[in-house]
């Protein structure tokens, strides 16, 4: 099944996309799709309503919020491809690397993206992203995460490379910047999922940048939900980030970073395409 | 003015500290003391009715939850007092240090810390928090930063130094185990607080460790808040841990880390005092 949210930033509205794509109105069966909703027996719910759910009027132009609502952390997997580790200049890493990024960077999958003030090295970093539906804490081997798990998403972890690397310290300045983790268009739940199938793809103006299955991933999904509950616990509604093929900018010959009226386009096969515009900041 | 939340975690009520330490009732002002509170004019509310404010009556042993409600992000700032950044192994930084810890680490002031499962290296950090009232984005200058802050708290930025600085990457894994960061007791006022003097110490089972003035910080709070704007947005209810003196299990003789039973206590003259017993991590 696949959960999206509709309409402008803070008021989106909780819908399923049908299999001919049009939206089916979740709004009689919950508020928002958020971790209580995941908890509980939210998904459970809506799959047994969804013969009598009224269908959602979609005008066109319509914005595609992220799928989840009132996410608190959004937990990061550094260089889990190998090839872009080594893009990276770093060796694969012998276990995950972890960082966090601040939900209140989480935009809709085709909102416009901000190139920080200041900023000459913004990348882009397609990556296969776990939304947690029940907590995490300690499991005791990697089997256990599928129960924590409750869907998938496409994920942009935007980052500025020169803030992340160049001045001092830790990645995270590079990493929180406004609008730079676009997340969705669609929650899809594990039934519907092969992971290691999935197929990871990036374009910038058109051009082909990454281009990976997630197979090719160092640490699989449930190796990863395992490992971060071993150091941090995992609530309904967080999200993990779980690294990004090579291609990125970084990575490239001549180091395309993105400008102002650039266009990213984030695709996993089946659960999704992202769209977004490059603007400059503005000092508001 | 201090204000503080009383009650179990999550079921916390509202309240201001009277000069007498009793607590007046806040609940009929505002449903808690969150960011929403804070970017409105909830203080300003909350001092014109401070005359006519009811007693909240507070039985013996009754918790003290953290100061802020629905805190979104906590940004850390690292290595900045020179002793620590010494103690550390490191050169004293030339930018400010950020790293981020998950608002779900947030606990009261006097909660219990948990070792975390297969923890040797669990260290104190006793630091001056801010707690962002108004939005700080790309700030031109360090004077725009204290229209933005609401006030100031202690904060424990509980670290786990093996997690930290042995297992691969980011400082991350060791600063966001569950309890790692307990808060309060009060949020106070700007007008209460001079902040170069504010004296931080620290006792790990009545034994002195940390004792320095907030002079003695690299990097001033509204350098820090003008600074972390230019890479992130800081909304109302963020906090930022400004960082920790020199005198830490990592620094000390012998790294005297911290074992279940232990007892922690941090103060800053005039912010209050906090009190955790660490115990054993256990799984639920």
């Amino acid at each position: 099944m696949r959960l999206a949210r509709l309409g402008p930033a803070g008021a989106e509205r909780p819908a399923v996309v049908a299999d001919d794509g049009s939206y089916l109105d979740l709004s009689g069966i919950t508020g928002d799709i958020d971790g209580a909703f995941l908890a509980g027996d939210g998904v459970e719910r809506a799959r047994a309503a969804l013969g009598g759910l009224p269908r959602l009027d979609v005008p066109a132009g319509t914005r595609i919020g992220p799928p989840v609502a009132g996410i608190g952390k959004v937990v990061c997997i550094g260089q889990n491809y190998a090839k872009h580790a080594r893009e990276s200049g770093a060796e694969p890493p012998t276990e995950p690397i972890i960082f966090l990024k601040a939900a209140d960077t989480v935009v809709g999958p085709d909102d416009d993206v901000r190139i920080p003030k200041d900023s000459v090295k913004t990348d882009w970093e397609v990556e296969l992203a776990i939304v947690i539906g029940r907590r995490a804490r300690y499991l005791e081997n990697p089997g256990q995460a599928n129960d924590c798990i409750a869907g998938y998403a496409v994920s942009n972890d935007v980052s500025e490379r020169a803030f992340q690397l160049e001045r001092l310290g830790q990645w995270d300045k590079g990493k929180n910047c406004e609008t730079f983790n676009p997340l969705g268009p669609w929650l899809v739940t594990p039934d519907s999922v092969d992971v290691p199938a999935l197929r990871l793809r990036s374009w910038v103006n058109g051009e082909a940048r990454q281009d990976e299955v997630a197979a090719d991933m160092i640490f699989g999904v449930e190796h990863l939900v395992w490992y971060v509950s071993q150091f941090m616990v995992l609530h309904p509604g967080d999200v993990i980030n779980t690294g990004t093929p090579a291609g990125v900018a970084l990575g490239l010959p001549g180091q395309p970073y993105l400008r102002a009226g650039d266009v990213m386009e984030m695709e996993i096969a089946g659960l999704g395409r992202q769209r977004q515009t490059l603007t400059a900041h503005t000092v508001e």
